[in-house]
């Protein structure tokens, strides 16, 4: 059977979602507690990496066994996890299900914070900008991003993706307690290209660059141009979209 | 000068508002941080004491000092503050204002999380209700609370104050995420008042009580035949309301 988790997370003690040697990813945990479960070695499929730090409303991933998963299987599977993590849901799939090579829009929001001072249950996830922001600059920057881009500016420093071309749908700010959230809505994103466009905006915010350079480092595709990421703490993995035939709609675990 | 300061808390870490001898308290903190910040011994009043494990978005304090207290006040009280409490406004008052007997009406929230599982986020900030839940039956016992009634059964076990009349303006649950919300607003509250209704209201939930209990219980006035207290961590002080008289207007922070 090949079942799909959704799956959220605090990314704060882990190394990302990924499997790596550094130290606890998001992937390694889900992995050893399906091992506690079903006494058998799983591969998880996330829909992508999350970087070290990143949160995640919405992370989907899948997995296959030959054993059968119970309704309380979400249940078994929390209480083998830490605290960090949860599953929020499980359902069986169809074999062509992928969570990654299936996924067709994945929607993420960044979290500002603008007022003078972050209540506490806040300020572990949010970026906190002090000082002049003009955010009527930020929101003319913003939908310049929207569109169908090489987004090679905003890649990862370092990393060199063979096809770096991307649809962005939206880049909604959106006010909310304390500040904005920047919602963005895409057929996929580079490694770090949330952070890297969020950003560049911040910049924009503050006056240390123009709108007008946003069009102008799209064309440049050259990542040495553009700013620093944003910090991870404020960025959550909200959804990821498939199309409806990669769902059976079956949910496993029981209310 | 008299200060009045609006406090948010995550009450997880202390023995609640007041000064304890069993551990640290949040008006200990704020008075370490005043004793750092003017060399002086300041005695800080809160609007009221929460308990260990409750949280404050709006709890509000008063304190006097000859000193005056600049622009930046609030960054350097910060500053010298554990993460967890943070004064998020300071302004100059009259020195009629009390925090405490000026104080007019408050409102609590408490969080109530009803879905299967609860994400990271939410998990450490709400009760979660497992099994069948009837939010019907709460929400036909809730109004029954509403009103200037004698709430001795829902006073702390084991403590006796001499006037246990309140008036409860109301009580209203409000659908949100995973769950609901009950707002309480209130000209004031009994120790442990809020957790005891909720304790009362979530057994009304569950059918183990009646909704015509609750009548029977407030007229009763006898703590020992109501519900346990709902657990600490679900429950945040939101707002203390003042008569317009006791307030300056005048903001001491810079934003």
């Amino acid at each position: 059977m090949k079942y799909k988790i959704l799956v959220a997370y605090n990314g704060e003690p882990f190394v990302g979602w990924q499997l790596q040697l550094t130290g606890p990813s998001i992937q390694g945990k889900i992995e050893e507690a399906l091992f506690c479960l079903l006494k058998e070695k799983i591969r998880v499929i996330g829909s992508g990496r999350t970087d070290s730090g990143v949160h995640a409303l919405g992370q989907v991933a899948h997995f296959i066994t030959e054993k059968e998963m119970g309704p309380y299987a979400c249940y078994q599977l929390n209480a083998l996890l830490p605290k960090e993590i949860r599953i929020l849901s499980m359902e069986v799939v169809p074999f062509h299900f992928h969570a990654q090579k299936s996924a067709k829009r994945k929607i993420y929001h960044y979290h500002l914070w603008l007022d003078p001072v972050v209540d506490p249950f806040s300020a572990p996830f949010r970026l906190h900008i002090r000082g002049k922001f003009d955010l009527k600059r930020m929101g003319e920057a913003a939908p310049l991003f929207v569109g169908t881009h090489d987004f090679a500016s905003f890649a990862n420093a370092g990393t060199h993706p063979k096809n770096t071309i991307r649809t962005l749908y939206r880049l909604d700010i959106v006010p909310q307690v304390g500040g904005v959230r920047l919602e963005f809505e895409g057929n996929g994103f580079l490694y770090k290209m949330v952070r890297n466009i969020v950003g560049l905006l911040i910049e924009v915010g503050k006056g240390k660059r123009e709108i007008a350079d946003v069009p102008t480092l799209i064309e440049a595709k050259d990542r040495r141009l553009s700013a620093s990421a944003a910090p991870p703490q404020a960025l959550f993995l909200m959804q990821v979209h498939y199309p409806d035939s990669t769902s059976d709609e079956k949910e496993v675990c029981e209310s």
